[in-house]
């Protein structure tokens, strides 16, 4: 077994792939480049050809690039550069049974500080629709304390609340924290024999945003949360 | 020219390489099987046998999860699942140059959002050395108005309020929302003929979190943050 403290003195020595290098090399050409979405690449062979290595690690880089939405292949016309997909890779990994019990309290405290943010969007934003989508999931939410239904309704009521931003990104982000709101619901009732709940509720939220300002609606979210904030400290 | 709401209705066919078939199912069966980071994979030889497929296939798909840090090579043990950086793949895409401007707004609202929210960890963490840097920060920064020092202090300032939340996913950000700040205050230039500040300066935010309480600072960070919220009304 290796020393623990020089384990943590000594940073692994990282090699890199051929892949590795030559995905780096093409990114920094594409920028270098000015590159804009829906512009042609040179062809593999090319590529292969100018940066002297095999087509095979040009074909594995260009696979990467993919993945993460840079590039995309048309038909005739070879390779493009795309609209990446910002939120895809980072789903991609962010999945409980592989995050490690750091970042996912990481994630959790990122959530906490998205949630406290949201306020004086939400007001400029919000529509009719949004209140009564709202209203709908806090009449079904009543008396279903039980683990399975918490978690279900936490994930409905936050998770409408990143749509109505509107904004693409935060929409991601549901999809993305709906494993940590699980994983921190479990520690609670780990630690404490119960989910703990702030004494502002989603219905409380709900009226502050139908009739309060972003103030009042920061001030009752920061309750609503207190449990979690108190588990930091 | 295809009709451009033809386009919008009918979703483009996407087809799937063979790498994003065998990237699907490795990820399938990791999570089936509950791997562990530390744990090691199958040999490529065994997966490719397994799954019907090329060698070559295999070894683009593990290229992909070694990009996301998802797995790694050790010496004798082979591959191994790892803990994903889960940042990392999140910062290859974001740049300003090939992001559209849609992105780049969702970012920035991102970035608005996420300040807003910070208050509560901030005076959770916050140390004496975090507050004397700040100080430090607001010093050198007084008297720079242009463009380029305006960047670079903006940057500075609220990149050291990512970092006093010792978190390392909000450290990450910094980096990432760095060349959005640049896009922003551009665009701010270009409407209104100079960068826009808020009545709170970062002089008054590090005063405020000396001897204030989270409420007076997220009322400050608003303040401070005017300009912006008013453009995205």
């Amino acid at each position: 077994m290796p020393n623990d403290d020089l384990r943590k003195d000594l940073k692994r020595v990282t090699t890199k792939t051929m892949a590795d290098v030559v995905e780096l090399h093409l990114r920094e050409y594409l920028k270098k480049k000015s590159f804009k979405p829906g512009d042609a690449l040179p062809k593999e062979t090319e590529l292969a050809e100018a940066l002297g290595v095999s087509r095979n690690v040009v074909r594995e880089a260009l696979s990467r690039l993919r993945m993460l939405g840079m590039v995309e292949s048309r038909k005739k016309r070879g390779m493009i550069l795309a609209n990446p997909d910002i939120l895809g890779a980072f789903e991609r990994v962010l999945d409980p049974l592989i995050l490690d019990e750091v970042t996912l309290r990481n994630v959790f405290e990122l959530r906490l500080v998205l949630e406290m943010g949201l306020a004086d969007i939400l007001y400029i934003r919000k529509t009719q629709k949004d209140i009564e989508e709202l209203e709908e999931i806090v009449k079904r939410e009543v008396n279903k304390k039980q683990k399975p239904f918490r978690v279900k309704y936490e994930i409905a009521f936050h998770g409408k609340l990143y749509e109505m931003t509107g904004n693409d990104t935060f929409l991601r982000f549901q999809s993305m924290l709906l494993p940590v709101f699980e994983y921190v619901v479990d520690e609670e009732i780990k630690t404490s024999g119960k989910a703990e709940v702030g004494k502002v509720t989603h219905h409380d939220l709900v009226e502050i945003l139908k009739a309060g300002t972003p103030d009042e609606f920061r001030a009752g979210m920061r309750e609503h949360l207190k449990p979690h904030f108190d588990r930091l400290k």
